[in-house]
This record gives C-alpha cells, sequence and structure tokens, in this order.
C-alpha cells in the first residue's frame, strides 16, 4: 500500500468514526460499528491504528480542529477586516458555539461538554483564543486597558459558553431567541464598555 | 425493629455512602464498599434499600439538599436582614459554592458537574433560587425592573457557576484570589447597577 493510500484510508476511518460519534453518542461507539460502516472487517482496522483507545484519541482530536476551525474561519472577517468592530467578533464567536451545538450536538458534547482531560488543552482550542486576543489587542488604542479588557472577554466568553451548555443540558429556555438576548445582554455588559478603545468600534450602538 | 430504629439506620447508610461517594468519587462506589465501610454484610443494606440504584439515588437527593441546606442557612443573613443589600446575597452565594467545591470537591462533581438528569430539578435547588429571587423582589423599590433584574441575576448566577465549575475543572488559575477578582467583576458588570433601586443598597460603593 502506497503512502497516499494509507493517508486516505486513515482521513477515511476518522471521517467515519466523527459521523458515528455524532450520529450515536460517545457511549456506543465501538470498533465493530465503525469496521461495520466501513464495509470492512475490525481487523482492517488495525491495520491503521493499535487500539480503540487510539482511534478514539485521534477521532476526537480531529473533531476538535474542524470545529475550530470552520468557527475561525467564519471569525476572520470579525478580526482582521479593517471595518469590523473586533469586539463583535465574540458575539459571533457565540453564535457560531450555539450554532454548532444545536446542529452537531453529539460533537458539541464530545468537544465541550464531556471534557477529556487529555484533550482540552488541545492546540487547535489555544490557537484559537490566542488568535482571537491578538487580533484585538492589536487594534486597541489604549495599551494601558490590556489587561482589563482580557479579564472582561474572559468572563464573557465562560458566560457565554455557560449559556450554551445550559441550553444543551436543557437547563432553562432553549430557544434561539433567549439565547440572543442573553447573548447581547452579556456583550453590552461585559464588552461594550470597552467599544470607546477601539477607533472602528465607535459608531457601534 | 422499630419504626425510628429502621429510619435511624437508613439515615446512617446515606451518611456513609455521601463520605464513601465524597472521598472516592462516584465511580468506585458499590454496595460491596458501602457494607464494609458500615461493618454489615452487603444483604443487610437490602433490607432498607431494593437496589444500588435506589441507594444512589437517596444519597445524592439527601446529598443536594444537605448542600443547599448548609449555603440557604448562611445567606438568611443577606436576603432577611434589614441593613444588608440583598444583591450582595449573590455574591456570597458564589463565595459559598466556591467554598463547597473545595472543601467536598467529590459531593460538588455529583451535585454540581456530573448534572445527573433526574436530580437537577431538585425540588432544594429550585427551592433555594426562588427563596433568593424572593427576598430580593420582596425589597426592590420599582417594580418595573423586576424583569431585567431577573435576568441580570440569571446571567451572574450563570456565570458564577461557570467560574467555579471551570476552577474544579483546572481550567485557567484555580486560587481563591483570582476567583475573587472575578466574582467582584461579574458583580460590577451585571448586578451593581440595580443597587440604586434597593434603599438598602444605596450606601454601597
Amino acid at each position: 500500500m502506497s503512502r497516499e493510500r494509507f493517508f486516505a484510508d486513515e482521513h477515511r476511518i476518522i471521517d467515519a468514526a466523527i459521523s458515528l460519534i455524532c450520529e450515536n453518542g460517545y457511549e456506543k461507539f465501538s470498533t465493530r460499528r465503525l469496521a461495520a460502516r466501513l464495509g470492512v472487517s475490525p481487523m482492517t482496522l488495525y491495520n491503521y491504528f493499535s487500539n480503540k483507545e487510539e482511534i478514539v484519541q485521534v477521532t476526537i482530536s480531529t473533531a476538535y480542529e474542524k470545529a475550530f476551525e470552520a468557527i475561525q474561519d467564519d471569525l476572520r472577517g470579525y478580526f482582521e477586516r479593517e471595518s469590523a468592530c473586533p469586539l463583535m467578533g465574540f458575539v459571533e464567536m457565540g453564535r457560531k458555539l450555539f450554532a454548532f451545538s444545536k446542529q452537531y450536538p453529539q460533537m458539541y458534547a464530545l468537544v465541550f461538554v464531556m471534557n477529556f482531560s487529555p484533550y482540552r488543552d488541545q492546540p487547535s482550542l489555544v490557537e484559537c483564543y490566542n488568535y482571537t486576543f491578538k487580533k484585538v489587542f492589536e487594534r486597541l488604542v489604549d495599551k494601558n486597558i490590556e489587561e482589563e479588557l482580557h479579564r472582561h472577554i474572559y468572563l464573557f466568553q465562560v458566560l457565554v459558553s455557560a449559556l450554551v451548555r445550559n441550553i444543551y443540558n436543557k437547563l432553562g429556555p432553549t430557544d434561539e431567541e433567549t439565547f440572543e438576548i442573553n447573548l447581547l445582554l452579556a456583550y453590552n455588559r461585559l464588552l461594550k464598555p470597552f467599544e470607546r478603545y477601539f477607533a472602528v468600534c465607535q459608531g457601534i450602538q
């Protein structure tokens, strides 16, 4: 088997594993089901991975990266476009996270709720956060405010993640309208006061 | 066996089950270990409970009630004392939750992190929240502000619970000082603007 062929197959296995976990949840995932989905024997999988644990590990890493790449691509506009207020990028991140949790609830649970300890320090997760901070601070007029702004962004992100998680866990109202009201309220209280430190945010009400 | 004796024994079993879960976590809990802790045979437990599931269920309910009774007792001062600003009661609730998570991490995980779906609508949990809202709204001068205040209190509580949960999960700094800074920042942004609607909060800076 060629090197290209090997990696193409590995990719196909991981894609199928992500689909299976998204459809049925992590608990029901097994190499037997994965092999059936791919139309191969379970033994075939062991040409690519040494055990189930390795498949799961690579699958979760890949899921993380896919989730954050998708979110990050959409966010470039908010954080890099000259005419966009970068603070509003965090509102957009909240909306993306909410949409992701609704569209792929199993994947959302895997990446954001189950909190597998080896995976939560994922480079893609850390990178995504660092990228947004960097892009915001680049455009900050008054550098003295950096630490205070950082703390407010942190609180905003913790709050929005918790709102999405509560909706996923069906605690309180789960509709998009209520989420949007809470998201904007959080923005108004925690980030809006910093708009005056960004030339581009001045016009926004 | 007398009725009193029966309930006293039942109580002792639940106390031991709470201790065991607090010490070793839920995963390692078994009726065998529980019986060993009590110095009885596993069969003896079945005079009181029909199966392990029932023991766990009653134990978690009791843990919930203990957690909330303890927190609620401490909070009466903030929510009922004429001279205390009731909004500050929510800051105190945050501190209690943080202290609880540090003192009884296993119990905290059981009640607040694992999110066992049948237990999260616990009457004591709902009661505790309703009690604090009621006590705050009783003293609200302008009733038109009630809905807006309710939404802000909700956001504050979601944020503070998430901060404590992140600390438990060792995401970000876990020290008390950072928690206290974030807690007061959340208060200043979300609840402090409402102090002017409470006669008793006026003097607070």
